[in-house]
């Protein structure tokens, strides 16, 4: 397993650590001061800054992105949302593409306007043949592009309403389904939040290899959890056995990133800085 | 699949879903003047009023039980905090033999602490090995008393506080380690709060089989929910497909009752009378 004690070069940062504290350049400037060497950033920070302007400053920093956050959100209650939903992938691999990044994290959606506490209809069987068709039509285009897609499998407590993708093994399924040659277009984005709790969740690592394991992700599970969303903890601050699972991953031929992806009501509220700098220490001591 | 559309008699009420309106005495008085055939107490409401009186209520009421609650809560973190574990479980089997409960639900714990916030060491693997000796410990017991042991997998959400078994086909894979032959010692109450998001769900009960499946609980998933333990729905107020999972149940072999428990603050405001006859109306139209 890589030693992380001396030095952060495997650190990346999701840029929703900090959407609370400062924009997307700014951010972008607080890595490099940092020598961070990776960032994944979200479409709508990017959107604010505009994409040439972080396109250029990712350029001239020598900041790699570790993912591009996100794709996704296929199910819809008709066919024009469907449509609409394979278009606005489309453009989310363009922006990847054109920030060079490694992959396109998918978010994959559930049932079509829980989100907003309405859905459309009540039939996660039906979300989830949608979600398959549509991650089917978007890696046609994704393979053009040359950019993989990793889906990413969420905690069972956002399968309403966020993805109908909720363990590693459902994940991996579909892959080898759309994908059985292994050719590299698609994979997973294993986010130990979403699925630290799996007891299948060594064996699926294993299954993926390096070959599926496009991104990685690490917080902390903090007991009590306060809200289904934005109560991630830091990592060190809770109870998942980061290091046990970085080693899990690391068997399996991952080389990449460990990407801190923190949503947190309370981390959103301190300096973006102590952010940063407790961000490395854990990195270098925990993770 | 029956018709619960022409009257509750497979209406169970977990006695939960009204411990902020009334003791259990009086909950039972207003389920036998409803027509009410079961509930499924917990052990701290019966022990307010004393078991004596509960089961001579239960006697001259008619109302029997769809389950006890409950065991579990095995993993310690001491040898001593395990033997006080195993007692207590010893006890709330001689008290569900008492009450004539067909099983004694297990909530199997996590990692010792977690709950208050402190938990004693983070390695859920070890937590699961203590639930599966503590299991087994107190089955010698639960065979002897002839008191059917219940492991109910609680959703991924709870899976660092109160149970490490977190989907049915973990479950499973406990009752066939310890109970390879089917002897009906050993089975799972399945609450589909916890495990209707599972994309293995309908396969897994199948696998059960009538042998294994001991409880069946209802209530709802809400789009969005509020709090991960509090915040549970009405049946028929949230995503869950129940009429599909009780056809999974039923074609499973599946006859006993359907047992409401619901913990939700907003429910625990209404008036009891208003909670029950909500619970009949619901049985009956969408459960």
């Amino acid at each position: 397993m890589r030693d992380f004690s001396t030095s952060h070069d495997a650190l990346s940062i999701n840029t929703a650590t900090l959407r609370k504290q400062w924009p997307l350049d700014r951010i972008i400037d607080e890595c490099a001061r940092r020598d961070i060497r990776a960032i994944s950033p979200w479409r709508d920070q990017v959107a604010s800054v505009g994409i040439a302007h972080i396109e250029r400053q990712l350029k001239d920093s020598g900041i790699k992105l570790s993912g591009y956050c996100r794709g996704g959100f296929f199910p819809a209650a008709d066919a024009a949302g469907l449509r609409t939903a394979l278009d606005d992938n489309r453009r989310a691999i363009d922006e990847a593409r054109r920030l060079a990044a490694p992959c396109l994290v998918l978010v994959v959606g559930s049932l079509p306007g829980a989100l907003e506490g309405t859905p459309a209809y009540l039939d996660l069987a039906r979300a989830r043949s949608e979600v398959r068709d549509g991650i089917a039509a978007t890696l046609d285009y994704a393979r053009d592009q040359a950019m993989p897609l990793a889906i990413e499998p969420l905690h069972p407590m956002q399968a309403a309403d966020r993805a109908c993708i909720n363990t590693l093994e459902q994940a991996l399924d579909v892959c080898d389904e759309l994908d059985p040659t292994r050719s590299g277009a698609l994979g997973v984005a294993v986010d130990l939040y979403h699925v630290w709790w799996d007891p299948k969740l060594e064996a699926q690592i294993a299954r993926a290899g390096a070959d599926r394991l496009l991104a990685y992700h690490v917080c902390d599970w903090l007991a009590p959890t306060r809200d289904l969303v934005n109560d991630r903890g830091m990592m060190g601050d809770g109870v998942i056995e980061l290091k046990k699972c970085r080693r899990w991953i690391e068997d399996a031929g991952y080389t990449g990133y460990a990407e801190v992806e923190i949503f947190s009501d309370t981390w959103w509220q301190k300096p973006g800085e102590e952010v940063l700098d407790t961000c490395i220490a854990r990195h270098m001591s925990v993770v």
